[in-house]
């Protein structure tokens, strides 16, 4: 087990700067934080790379057999945001998963700015059967160490693309933008075969040369009200899952 | 105009506490920062008490035209989560909501911990025809200024009651338990008739004595993943207003 007590040390300063930007490691790692990312990463089969913890707390799940560096308490505590981590930090490589298969229901994000709208996006994309995540050049970095947190583990799983912007090959499908109002109904609007999904910034929306190349969807609501952009993007994967399991007759 | 420069100001430290704690101030206004809620409590008819802006910024929407008081910029930055105010804090008295009326859909909250997630939840109960929400005892304070933003303003028109510990009034609504497994699907039951839907804590669910009081119904996902507590609760929100305006034939 390694000991690291200066702030000067060369990993630390990796993992603080990754932090701070809310980005990759320079080495190109992600910094998943807490016991529970870590077993999701284990159970992911992806590769962590080395498991820190803060120094005195044990809460290092039994699944973790590799080394363990230890962080004085002094310089864990100059780690930003790090409250939710219970003492617990592993560096993960980003996963190359295989090529998405099955009918696409591809999620495009532009400008999503909140890591924890992104991070809820990703997780309720895998969980409705999503088959890949599209971010636009612009929206925050899907290996934000916020972002893993709020994803609870589905960035390690779902195929997601990040600084994109040619997306010219997904032009064969159709595009359905989401919108607050003036859009067609998405329970009305067929879900259930190929199609993308466009979900804009959380205060100004869709990006105007998107939504005009999108068919407008909106979800129906009881008043005039618009709805947080990581719950418009979960409802209308839901209801396209209910859609293709309707189809399929696989729901039960 | 007032100035206030000194942290030893009595308003000042009314606004401190109430934001530290994230609770009402101790003589019970909440704190909503940033112009944008400051516009949805005056659309929504709630009194404005005061409004105080960080001096230097002139960001104060125009419909605002009652007093202001300017605080120093040095005492402004040291209250705490200011950062998405704009130099903008109103301070708003819960209003007394009329009774709800029209076909019961209750949101029942158990031990949700996350304001942002209260707040996602009350935006999407308001957008999807909810007609109150009764947090639970051991939930985070819903006048919480993180909540009074992330719910968009939604505080300041659906009826919220808190801390509550007696639900025997609510007795004779069927309820339901969203559960991750286990539990019938969401889309097969019928949520179109009056009814409470129980949504549990971020990590550990719904409290058992609780659960054995519901029906448990579940979300159907594509792989066997649970999903964002605020995520769940809107999800079968929609799923009740998608049935509900069905029946009523409203649906576009």
């Amino acid at each position: 087990m390694g000991q690291i007590s200066s702030p000067a040390n060369p990993l630390f300063k990796r993992i603080r700067k990754a932090l701070d930007k809310g980005t990759l490691t320079d080495d190109g790692l992600a910094v998943a934080e807490g016991p529970k990312l870590l077993l999701e990463a284990l159970r992911s089969g992806v590769t962590v790379d080395r498991v820190l913890v803060e120094a005195g707390t044990a809460r290092l799940p039994s699944a973790w057999t590799g080394p363990v560096d230890e962080l004085d308490p002094r310089i864990f505590r100059e780690l930003k945001d790090t409250q939710h981590s219970q003492g617990v930090l592993a560096l993960v490589r980003p996963p190359v998963l295989p090529e998405p298969v099955g009918t696409p229901l591809v999620v495009f994000l532009d400008g999503i700015q909140d890591p924890g709208n992104l991070g809820t996006i990703v997780r309720s994309a895998e969980a409705f059967g999503a088959t890949q995540v599209v971010c636009l050049k612009g929206c925050v970095h899907p290996w934000n160490p916020k972002v893993l947190r709020a994803s609870a583990g589905s960035v390690f799983r779902l195929p997601i693309r990040y600084a994109v912007d040619d997306v010219s090959e997904f032009s064969v499908l159709p595009w359905y933008g989401a919108v607050a109002a003036g859009g067609s109904t998405i329970n009305l609007v067929d879900l259930s075969t190929a199609c993308g999904i466009w979900i804009g910034n959380e205060g100004t929306g869709l990006g105007s040369n998107w939504r005009e190349r999108c068919t407008s969807v909106q979800i129906p609501t009881a008043h005039v009200e618009s709805l947080n952009a990581a719950v418009a993007a979960s409802v209308i994967l839901y209801e396209a899952h209910r859609q293709r399991a309707a189809n399929s007759s696989v729901f039960l």
